[in-house]
């Protein structure tokens, strides 16, 4: 695989903390569903066995944290496996998939928060990724008021705490948010932004109504 | 880091299955030692604790095997660790390094082995490692019969059997040894390759002979 491809039954959702995608994969699975589609929900890092091992290593803070092209990679190595064990036989047998968050989050978090070179992720993607969503909800949320809604999260489920990166400051959220902008500003057609500060259910209403007029032109 | 630099005191030891690095290793260090140096001798994949878990999940056959390129990210995503966390630290206060095998081994696995392209591995090399070893001791063996030192190791260590990748059949490790080979042929500067076929001995004093001509050399 050397060149991108884009598949129409693949469907990203994409944002920054506490965006509330959690509220719109279920709705947009319910909506699918109730259409009579075959969907596979799945997740970044993770979505196979090994996938979701790396993913382990990667918010696990209890070992020296990695350096930001360690990081990087270790990302798209999860992403190799995730779109050959999961993501391709799931299209190739007529499922739709939506995956919580995908390579705009490499561009957004490793490229936009850590600084790292947005060519070299480019080849990364065209070189062991090969597969576009055909369609990206991009739920865009003000970093302070995402990161209000995170901590109510956390307090509310008696969580861990924050993982390795939520624990990033503002200023690493502010750059994931202008690269994630960006990248919606440049593919117009592929991408859908969404104003996540309104309530939840309007949220997940408007992310629906974006799937629904993309399935019917597609 | 996008350049490669060479470092003089950063030694890397190379081969097949079987090819008996851990004596040569343990040779290799007791003479620099005893001619005042600091040693550190470390491993790849790993060196330190996360690329030690990166290995845990390459070795491991429990999770699904992993895509050659997932194989390969995994590799470097270590590397990068291993050369920020533990080799340029100690290059840079003043201490040898010894690695039980280094870049040439993606070459040699990934690229040879598995068919990955050699100028993507040499783009992840550039990109997130960005340094080379002054020296690398190549122990070059016939498959056959590497293969078969291996075996003997297993029973006698009373071993869990072989690893995912000790798994592999010949033809697998004759790809190997033939890339290993071609590196070696192209870059005769840093390379000096050592007929492992000889007894544990000879092998071990061929390479501290190298290794204290590079010495006085550099």
């Amino acid at each position: 695989m050397t060149a991108l491809q884009s598949h129409p039954r693949f469907v990203s959702l994409e944002g920054g903390e506490g965006a509330g995608k959690t509220t719109v994969l279920h709705a947009l699975r319910v909506a699918l569903q109730e259409a009579g589609a075959e969907v596979v929900n799945t997740r970044e890092p993770g979505g196979t066995p090994l996938a979701e091992m790396i993913r382990g290593l990667l918010l696990d803070p209890s070992h020296e944290p990695p350096a930001a092209e360690t990081e990087l990679l270790l990302m798209f190595a999860a992403r190799a496996q995730h779109v050959r064990e999961t993501i391709l036989p799931a299209l190739e047998r007529g499922a739709w998939v939506i995956s919580d968050r995908f390579t705009d989050s490499s561009y957004a978090y490793q490229g936009g928060g850590r600084g790292l070179d947005a060519g070299f992720i480019a080849e990364l993607e065209r070189r062991v990724v090969g597969l576009q969503p055909g369609l990206t909800l991009l739920l865009d949320v003000d970093v302070a008021r995402g990161r209000e809604r995170t901590r109510g999260r956390d307090l509310a489920a008696g969580a861990n705490g924050p993982d390795r990166i939520e624990r990033e400051r503002d200023e690493f959220f502010e750059r994931v948010r202008a690269a994630y902008r960006a990248r919606a500003a440049a593919e117009p057609r592929r991408f859908r932004v969404i104003d996540a500060s309104q309530p939840a259910q309007a949220v997940a209403d408007e992310a629906v109504a974006q799937l629904r007029a993309w399935r019917e032109s597609a």
